[in-house]
């Protein structure tokens, strides 16, 4: 856990959410990328060290359209960098907490990436992400 | 804006909360602070250039109390680092986005803070916060 990498906050229209954010943070998202096994269409602005992620569903059974429904447009989980996600997961079970991805899948960014469950985290959707090595 | 200072995440309970958070980052809080005026008795927890803030309520009427009997327990806000204040306050506000604190107020860990009204920001609760000079 060496820095929050991101934030990921559902939006029902990625244009428009992008626009939001662009005048907030003075400046455009630096990519678009969707990952069609996660249903979801991103984008990504810089915030020195951190990131920010919008992510738009690409179809209705997508995790974002399910969130929107049920809880709005809004905050969607926090990304923690870490240094070696297989060693984190292993501690983290160790400590009790619910990992829903035992084996990292692949997700946006050139990242591997585990979700913890919010059950065991105060409610709170915790993504692990480690940057995959060229 | 220059990074994420911390996440607000609304608990229920501060003592049972505190000791999840130390086992996620195996560290524990390095503050507590009550602020009265807010309603509110926090914790905050490093990660790296990033911090945690975990809220609770300190009486029926705090807007953590409010937040968690709509929404349940999580995340309640992101706070942005600024340089100045008073000029991204008037920056933000000629961009179109609704400061709910035109003046800012004194919030914990020794900072000025404004929020942006979360309907001008995609349903996300923002607050900008800078350090208070010694």
């Amino acid at each position: 856990m060496r820095k929050i990498e991101h934030i990921g906050i559902a939006v029902k229209n990625l244009n428009e959410s992008n626009f939001i954010f662009e005048k907030l943070f003075g400046a455009p998202a630096y990519k678009e990328e969707t990952v069609e096994s996660e249903g979801v269409k991103t984008s990504f602005f810089m915030n020195g060290p951190n990131k920010i992620e919008l992510l738009e569903a690409t179809n209705p059974e997508s995790p974002i359209a399910k969130f929107i429904e049920k809880k709005g447009e809004g905050i969607h989980h926090i990304a923690f960098d870490v240094e070696n996600i297989h060693d984190e997961i292993k501690r983290l079970q160790e400590e009790g907490f619910i990992v829903l991805n035992e084996t990292p899948k692949k997700g946006a960014d050139n990242k591997l990436v585990a979700f913890l469950h919010p059950k065991s985290t105060n409610g709170v959707l915790i993504e692990l992400c480690q940057e995959i090595p060229n």
